[in-house]
Formats: C-alpha cells, sequence, structure tokens
C-alpha cells in the first residue's frame, strides 16, 4: 500500500467517534457533543470578555446602553481583568503541577518509590543553580534542588532563576519592560490582587502583569516541571509507539492513564510490569495487563517507556464508551467530570488521585510519594479484578491505530543534529545544521503546534490541516500535548511521514533520520520549545523574535494555554491561535494582544479560525523574518 | 436639642446625596446611579453562580436543559469553582496589602520617610517569633520581622505561624479538618489550580479549600498588614475625629486619601502638615490644607491621626461631585475607575500610586518608600496649585457631619476595661468584665459588623438599621470597614450613642466609657477581631464557637467580603450576611456554606436581605449560644 494512504484522516476519526457515539446513544449516555449542543449558542457576553463577575454589585455586563460596570469599569478594563485572570489560573495550574513534582523530587531516594533517573541532568541543574556537587551523594544533592526550586514559587525577592538561560537580548528586553517575574505564586496573586474590584481598570497594564505572570510559567513553573521530571523519570529518548483507541486490547485488562503530572502515572506503568500481577490477570481470563494513555499523561509516559496512547482531550469520554476499560486513573487537569457519570454506565472503575482534582462518583485514592508503588499495585489489582465484570455485548474497540515515533526534547534533537555534522570541520552540540538549512531555505522555518481540543471547531481538523500544509511548504513542525496526539493518531509521527513534506524538508528528515514532525513532549513542555528557540537564536547570533519560527495553538481550549502563549509572546515568538481569546468586546484588548505586545516583546497574535487562512498567516510571517534577516 | 434627634438618618444622607445627583445631572455626569440602573437586571446565571468562564470552550450556564458544561461539570462544581476564584481573589487583594506594608517596614528606618512608631509591637512579635531581640538595634529586628513576615507568603514548608495565636480547641479543629493554611501565595495559587478546567468539581472540596485559603487572609496576610501597620504607624488609640462630607472645607485645599493600604496616606497626611506648604496654600487663599479620608484608608489615617472621614464606599463619587476637591489621591481596593471620567468633570486632580490599581485618565505618581515624603509633598503643592482653579459655581458641600470616638484595637479595649477592673482583686489584661457582663445579662453578646455597600440593598440602611437595633437589645457592636462608617455618619461612633442601648448596654457603656459601637479599624482589621473573639473565648475557658458573638455583613460587596466571611467561619464564628453569596444555583454549595461548615468548623451563614430578620436571626444566634452554655 502506498504509505500516504494509510494515513489515518479525519473522517475516518470521525467515523470511529460515530460507531461509538452510538453506543452511547443506545445507553442514554452523555457526552460532550450532548452538552456542547445544549450549550450553543453560548453567551456573547463571556465570548467577548464583557461580563464581569468580579464583585457582588453585579455580575455587570457591557452593552451599547450600559458602557460601563457599576463601579464605572468599562469593556477594556473588563475585558483585560479577565484575560489576567486566565493567565494567572493557566499560570497556577502548571506550575503547580511543577511545585508536585519537586516535592516528590524532595522525598527521592536510592532505594525508594522515586530515584533519581537521570543524575547527570540534576548535576547540570545544581550547577548551574551554584549547589555544591562535588563528592556528595546524589540525593542530597537531589534534595537540595528541591528546596531551591520550591523556592521558585514563594522567594520573597528576586526573579525567576531561569531567566538566565534566556539569550542577553531577551533578557534585556525583559528587564527594561519591567517584566521579568518574580516569585511564581507572587505573580498568581499580584494578578488576583489587580483585577479584583476596585484596582487596575488599565488595560495595558493588565496586559503587561499578564505576559510577567506568564513568564513565571514559561521561564519559572514550566520549565521547573519539565526539567525535574527528566531528573526523576528520566530525559525522553526517541521511541516508536502507537497511537489512537486501538491501542486497546480485547483480551488485556486495559487501564488508563490520564492527566498532566506523571508522578502517579509512573507507579501505575511500573506496576503493570509486576510478574506477579501480570500473572494475576493471566489467572483471571486476560492475557496481560495493557497501560495506555490519554491527554498529556500519555505524552509523558509514551516519551519515557513508550506507553501506547489512546487519545487527546475531546477523546476522553471515547475510552470509556470502548467498554473495554477497566480502570481510568486520571491524576490533574482536562479531566472531565463527565467521565465519572459515563463510568458508572460501563465496569469502568475512575480513580481520582490528586486532591487538586476531587471529582463526585470517583474513587478517591490519594496518592502519596511514600507508598505510590503499593497504591498502584493496589489499583492494579483492582482493575484486574474488574475484568470479569466487563459486558462483552458493549465492548467496540476501533481498530485504528498507527506507529508513532515520539520524545525529541532539545537534547534528542541535539544528537540527531550531531550525527550529521562533520566533527572534523564543525562543532557539535550545536543547532547549526538547522539553522544552515533554513539559511539555506531547504527549511523554510518551523512552527510549533500546541494546545488542546475545541468544540468550536471540528475536533482535531485544524490541527490535522495546519500540520499538512506547512510540511507541504517545508516547514519543520514540533509538536505537543492534544496537537502532538493528532498527528501520532494521523500516523505523521513517522519517519514516512516525510512524503507528505516538500522536497527540501524531506531531505532535512532523511538526512537527520527524523520524522517532519518532532513530538516534544506535554504541554508543560512547551517549556523545552522555549530552549529550542533560544539556542537556535543563540547558534544564530540572533534575538529569539527574528529567527523563522513561531508557534500555533489552532485548538486551544484550556486556560493553560492562554498562559502559554503569552509565554511564546513574552519570548518573542509569534503565535498563531485558531481560536480568539475572549476579549473580542474590548477594541483596546483586541489591539494590545495582536499589536501592542509586539512594542513591548518583538511578537504578538495572529488570529484565524480558518486553517488555511492561519497557515497562509504563518508563511507570510515567516517569510516577513527570513526577509528580515536578508535570506 | 435631645441628642437622639441628632442622629443622622439615612433619608437626610439620602437627601444630600439626591442634592449632588443634581448636580451631576446638570453636568450631565454619570454616577453609580445611572450605571446600576443600565445594569439591572443582572444576568440571573452569573447571580446564581450558574455560569462558567474557566475555559474556552464556554461560557457554559446551567439550565434545566443543560445541567452540566461542556466537560461535564455540573451546578455544584460551577458554583463551587466561582465561590473558590472569589476567596482567592479577596485573599490576594488582603494579603498582597500586606506583602506592600511588609516591604516598606523592611526599608524602615531611624531617619528615613518609615521610622518604627510601636517599638514594643515589634518586639513583642519579634519574641511571638523567636527573633533575637536582647542588644540588637531596633531596625534590625524590624528588618528581621520583615522579611520573616514576608516568608509567609511564600514559605516552602508548614503553615501559617500566627495560627498558634488561636486557641487550642480552635487549633485542633483546623488540623483536624485539614485546613490549616500553608504560606499564603500557594493556598491562592493552589484555588486556581483546582479550579482550572478538569480539575477539581467536588462542592465541598472547593469550599474546604475556600476555608484554607481565607484563614491564610484572616490568621495570615490580614493579621500580618494590621500587626505591621500598628508597628510602623502606631497602634491606634482612642481619638475623637468626624465623619460624612461635611468635612471637606470651603476655604481649605480639600485632599482626599481613598482606598486601603496607608502607606501611601501616611505621607500625605504628613505633608500636609509641613508649615512650608500650609504657608503655601495660604499664598494661594486658602485657610490652610485639609486632609479627608475615604473607604479603608479613612479608618487608618482616622485612627492614627484623627483625620476626619469623609465617607465610606459608595459616597466617592459623591466627595468629587462636592466640587471642592482639589485632589483625590488613592492607593488599592475599591477605587471606582468612574473617578476618572467624573473628576474630568470637576477641577479634581485624580492620582494613582499603585502598579497595583492603574487607572485610565488618573495621573500615576508610582509611590515608592525611599522617596515618599518628597512625591507626597509634591502632590499637597500640586493640589495647593489646583485650589484656584475651583468653580464655585458648582461648590456644593453639604453641611452634615457627625463627632465620632475611634480607635479601638484590642489593645484600647483592654485598656478601658482594666480601668473599671479592681486591680486588688482581679487580674488586669483581660476580657473578664465583658465576659462577667454577658454572663450576667447586663450584655447579651457582642456583633462585629462589617463590610461594604451594595446597591442590591438601600445604602447604608441596612447597616444602620442593624445598629439600632442590636444596640436595643444590649448587644454590643465593634465595627469596621464601611460599616463603621456608616456608624460615624449616623453619629453612633459617639459616647452619648447609649441613649439609643438597651439599659444594660447603657451601663455598660457608662461604666467603661466607651461609645456602645466600637470602631476597630480597616477591613482588613477584622484580623483584631478574630483575636478580640480568641481572647474573650481563652478568658472564658472556651471555643470561639462557643461564646455569644457573631459577625454581621450587611451590604457586602468586594471578593475580600467573601474570603473575610470564610475566615470568621473557619473562627467558629457565625456570619449572617445581608447579601447572598452567588452560589444559590446549587443546592449544596447552599447548604455547604449555611450548614455544611458547621460539621466542619462549628460555624455557617445565616442569609437574610431583610435587616430586621437579620436581626431577629442574630438575637437567636446568640440566645441560643447563651442557652447553651447554661447562661
Amino acid at each position: 500500500m502506498n504509505w500516504l494512504e494509510s494515513v489515518t484522516t479525519i473522517e475516518q476519526m470521525e467515523a470511529d467517534t460515530a460507531k461509538l457515539k452510538a453506543i452511547a446513544g443506545a445507553i442514554r449516555a452523555e457526552t460532550w457533543e450532548d452538552r456542547n449542543r445544549n450549550q450553543t449558542p453560548h453567551c456573547k457576553f463571556g465570548e467577548e470578555g464583557l461580563c464581569c463577575k468580579n464583585c457582588s454589585m453585579g455580575p455587570c455586563r457591557i452593552t451599547p446602553k450600559a458602557s460601563r460596570g457599576i463601579c464605572g469599569a468599562d469593556a477594556h478594563a473588563i475585558a483585560g481583568r479577565n484575560y489576567l485572570r486566565t493567565v494567572a489560573a493557566g499560570t497556577a495550574a502548571h506550575s503547580d503541577h511543577a511545585r508536585e513534582i519537586l516535592h516528590v523530587l524532595l522525598q527521592s531516594s536510592r532505594e525508594g518509590n522515586y530515584p533519581v533517573r537521570d543524575e547527570q541532568k540534576l548535576i547540570n541543574l545544581a550547577r548551574e543553580w551554584e549547589i555544591e556537587t562535588e563528592g556528595r551523594d546524589i540525593y542530597d544533592i537531589a534534595h537540595e534542588v528541591a528546596e531551591t526550586g520550591l523556592a521558585e514559587f514563594g522567594k520573597t525577592h528576586g526573579t525567576q532563576r531561569f531567566l538566565k538561560r534566556a539569550n542577553p537580548e531577551r533578557q534585556r528586553v525583559w528587564h527594561d519592560q519591567g517584566i521579568e517575574p518574580r516569585a511564581i505564586d507572587r505573580e498568581i496573586a499580584a494578578s488576583m490582587h489587580m483585577t479584583n474590584m476596585g484596582n487596575t481598570a488599565d488595560a495595558e497594564a493588565l496586559l503587561r502583569q499578564g505576559l510577567r505572570t506568564s513568564l513565571s510559567n514559561g521561564w519559572g513553573g514550566s520549565m521547573l516541571g519539565t526539567e525535574i521530571t527528566d531528573i526523576l523519570f528520566g530525559t525522553p529518548m526517541v521511541r516508536t509507539t502507537e497511537g489512537n483507541l486501538g491501542v486497546l486490547e480485547h483480551d488485556m485488562v486495559n487501564i488508563v492513564v490520564h492527566g498532566h503530572d506523571p508522578a502517579f502515572s509512573e507507579m501505575v506503568v511500573t506496576a503493570a510490569e509486576v510478574t506477579e500481577l501480570v500473572d494475576y490477570a493471566k489467572t483471571k481470563g486476560a492475557k496481560g495487563i495493557n497501560i495506555v494513555g490519554l491527554c498529556c499523561t500519555a505524552n509523558e509516559v509514551a516519551m519515557r517507556h513508550g506507553v501506547r496512547m489512546a487519545g487527546n482531550f475531546l477523546q476522553q469520554e471515547n475510552a470509556v464508551l470502548t467498554g473495554a476499560v477497566e480502570m481510568m486513573c486520571v491524576d490533574v487537569q482536562c479531566i472531565f467530570p463527565a467521565l465519572a457519570p459515563l463510568s458508572e454506565c460501563f465496569h469502568t472503575k475512575f480513580v481520582t488521585s490528586s486532591p487538586i482534582a476531587r471529582i463526585p462518583g470517583s474513587i478517591y485514592v490519594e496518592f502519596k510519594p511514600k507508598t505510590a508503588f503499593e497504591q498502584a499495585k493496589d489499583l492494579v489489582r483492582m482493575a484486574i479484578d474488574n475484568y470479569e465484570n466487563r459486558d462483552r455485548a458493549k465492548i467496540f474497540i476501533p481498530a485504528t491505530k498507527q506507529s508513532a515515533v515520539v520524545g525529541y526534547p532539545c537534547e534528542q534533537i541535539i544528537k540527531h543534529l550531531d550525527n550529521i555534522t562533520n566533527s572534523q570541520v564543525d562543532e557539535t552540540g550545536s543547532y547549526r545544521p538547522v539553522i544552515d538549512a533554513i539559511k539555506a531555505g531547504v527549511l523554510r522555518g518551523a512552527v510549533a503546534i500546541v494546545g488542546c481540543n475545541n468544540p468550536r471547531v471540528r475536533p482535531d481538523y485544524s490541527h490535522f490541516e495546519i500540520m499538512k500544509e506547512l510540511l507541504q511548504n517545508d516547514i519543520l513542525i514540533v509538536a505537543t500535548g492534544c496537537a502532538a496526539q493528532v498527528a501520532t493518531k494521523a500516523g505523521l509521527l513517522t519517519k514516512e511521514a516525510k512524503l507528505l513534506c516538500g522536497a527540501g524538508l524531506r531531505r532535512v528528515c532523511q538526512l537527520a533520520d527524523i520524522p517532519p514532525i518532532l513530538h516534544m513532549g506535554a504541554c508543560v513542555d512547551i517549556s523545552r520549545m522555549m530552549l529550542l528557540a533560544t539556542g537556535i537564536a543563540r547558534d544564530w547570533g540572533v534575538d529569539t523574535t527574528q529567527i523563522p519560527v513561531v508557534g500555533c495553538a489552532p485548538e486551544w481550549m484550556s486556560e493553560k494555554a492562554v498562559s502559554i502563549a503569552n509565554y511564546v509572546i513574552s519570548t518573542g515568538i509569534d503565535v498563531y491561535l485558531g481560536i480568539e481569546p475572549q476579549v473580542k468586546g474590548s477594541s483596546q484588548m483586541m489591539e494590545l494582544i495582536t499589536q501592542g505586545t509586539r512594542k513591548i516583546t518583538g511578537a504578538g497574535y495572529v488570529i484565524n479560525k480558518d486553517p488555511h487562512q492561519l497557515v497562509e498567516a504563518i508563511r507570510e510571517g515567516i517569510e516577513a523574518k527570513r526577509a528580515a534577516l536578508g535570506i
């Protein structure tokens, strides 16, 4: 078969979903499609950012007749405040995830549940932070690194340590613009204070605090999350795995791990490999235990263990609808509360594990680092015991799945570039080969495609269309999160996908032996992309805002995405959005996010719901950056 | 004249407002009454807590037809999340205010703008925190106390230091219920994370995090704010002052200080006393410089300097409408952005001073501790220069004002109680005389009346009615914030107000030489009330939840009020509300805030919009507590 014909199309994905929806319909189970229909049309005030709920005099809503809320806040103040609270919430989510991982590192030990897997990365970070490493036990270093990392959340003086990782031009921009972030939690608190009734009503001041807060995420919390996760669980390496619902097995105990923070799922994965439990599964008539991932937890365990990925955000209910999931274990973020009532329609055990994500109707097992492995084994045993409760009449596992090559953190990208560097002539450990390819025009540039799904657009479609068109136009893609999983499901995370590429990108892929879409991890790992862009800019000798590299979030949904978009903008990288930020009711805010930030950070948003038009805009943006560089 | 006839009635206050509104009407200036009319009726979804804006799939709204948002969040999850975000924002506001004051303390010096005024309180706090005091310079101690206080916002381990000030029973409740607050900013960040899409959907878990977060305010941020403000600017003492718009002067340069954080207003007050500036004002034809306060800044400077109070929250535009205000200097919180366009209708200079409260159309002078006094003098000079720009045709200063006795922190209450203690027989420094009066039934109990104004009810009316009826029923009142200012404006903060009291309370007032309503300060000073209740409980030998003392917020509006109400509940003290928290659409949340918290902390809300019915409920509550104590 021609490989191109093997690509899973959106239509094929939708056909699978339709079959699962029919099952849901037959048992009167509700899914997001039903709820989305009931919730449409949405409140226009909310969509446009014109509804203020920040005090109990209101809610107030801006209309032509009522141009100000009771306190006098106008459209710009209200939309700006809502926007800043969104950034604050997104920053809190990502950063709090990092805090949890740091607390796990603080409890790491040689013999315990959590050993350090990447000692070199730990030592590098300790050195970066001027923590003594010579002659010390690795766990002493680990614990000091953990304490130092935790201090980034609440230190009373100074700015984020990782800002120094940025190129000097960027650091100067942040300093001169007054947006260097202080302690992460402080920026969140300051944002909540500024948006409280009777405080800031100036849209630009709100936007600037958004940039500052987001930097405490991208160059603070998220970067800490990624760094410490690598130290604890190993820096990801290139691995081959599979993706889409077809990874669920008819004759195995299926356990889905879902969420974002891998500390829990790592233990579940490890527990499922325990011989005793595998044998126990066999006594129950199963051929074994099949762990699969959903959402960003999937990305985390795929990159580190090759665990297969069942799907992305809007597919979470589909996994349950297969009737073949014995257990869904979730940690934090992007978990539909709807999974509880839906699981009740099947035999699926729905297990929550974090005090941050308590969901009624779930089995709550509060996960603690000290007892993590025992807890995970208990859960796996519970899942095995549940295998016999499957209702075989209700089972439908779509056959669809694709092979995928995952795991390209910066370290792996550099490694692949080193392979094509003539080490007799050129320096290794550099992004120079990519830069040379861009300068030569073989590659036009690179796009980071990230973000969620959102029922406001046809799910996965925008991601898919944008990816295909960019590849055709010799634009390399790096991807994370639910966007990366669209590529997985489609089959685009394979080396064969070079066949979709223009001649230039195809040659690069062949030479470097990489797929044209590089899987960089979970949404928290967009910090890796910031370091990638910084590395390229450094090796190029320019600022990040000059290189022909942009970000794109075609189907974003979470508050985290708004925080991310803001730190990408702050890093000088334009962001192309397929979903409008909810500030349209304020001309000032619309101007600020699309143009105003360009004067502050050198980058801004471009917004277009149509994926093809968005690609056109991206290409124009990349070509303009090339022209400015004289290439 | 019979004193009772001298009480300023709500009708009289409204008559003044009506005259000022007529001026506004004549010049087509908009005020909150106009905007309130335009904003009514409010969105019912928002009012009932049933609108979720926490991701861009929405907004989602719960209706009978659509019982869940797109993610599956139901009414309880949505209302609970909104409620928790409200607590988080209120906590952020109060606590960030405290942080600013701590940064001022960190820069305090013997010769600088900010000396330490209450050295004994500083030393007491240092000892409480086990900071060395012997043989150290007071400023070394001050700076170490400031750093230790700042660490409460971000420390990576442990809970709030001030929790230990609570009685042991209360501390045990907090510990057993898992609501001991960690670092203040961390609780805010955790709240934002929990309420982010795909995290907690369980109403009780959200409520519990609200209690925990609020405790980081009441027994953290707010208590720090009060404590450090006393150290820097002096612990308030009983003073006589005046209140209502009549404190503005026809023939003086009027400067209004408005907001909450007194660091700025203290400097303005000091600058206005500089002979050179007073003389300068005289050269411009004014008789002098008249500083008056608005909102909680008024409470702060009234208690420490006897500065007169122009009014409370919904009166802020009225001050400008008099046409006699040369300058309004604001710091943070509860500032109407509407003051900017309104000031433009007059000669009034509207000056903002904090990066936390940037308002378009204002003159922004970013206030810095090191240059504070110079900045304040420049502003006073600007105000003086503005005196000649008054449009005499537009001036109307209502004559109404009342005398008021203010400044009853715990220290002053104890001092007054000591005066009536027979020190030969009984211990001094105790609340025993109050307890004895309550036990004897001379006093039935005490009510803390606090909070804002809110156009949802007739402004000031509920406060006034409740105060009068409680006094008649021998219930002592302590008051802060805008509630205290209603008492000020009415004339109830006077010793003559004993004439409104029942026979028992009247005797107590006479004996202790106090007004029947004790002014305890700004809204941040509700922490003083927690220490008062704790002291009474301690000297009684019972838990705070047992004493016949309750809180009442008849006209609350700010998110801060929700945080306050939660920490009061957490302290075991019932809260009687005249405005509904916006969770009515969730039966679970309604049950949790009125009943559920009683199982957790021993206290809960009682909600009634009718002030007379609310008084009935308060009396029943107090009598029930008395009965339970066997008195």
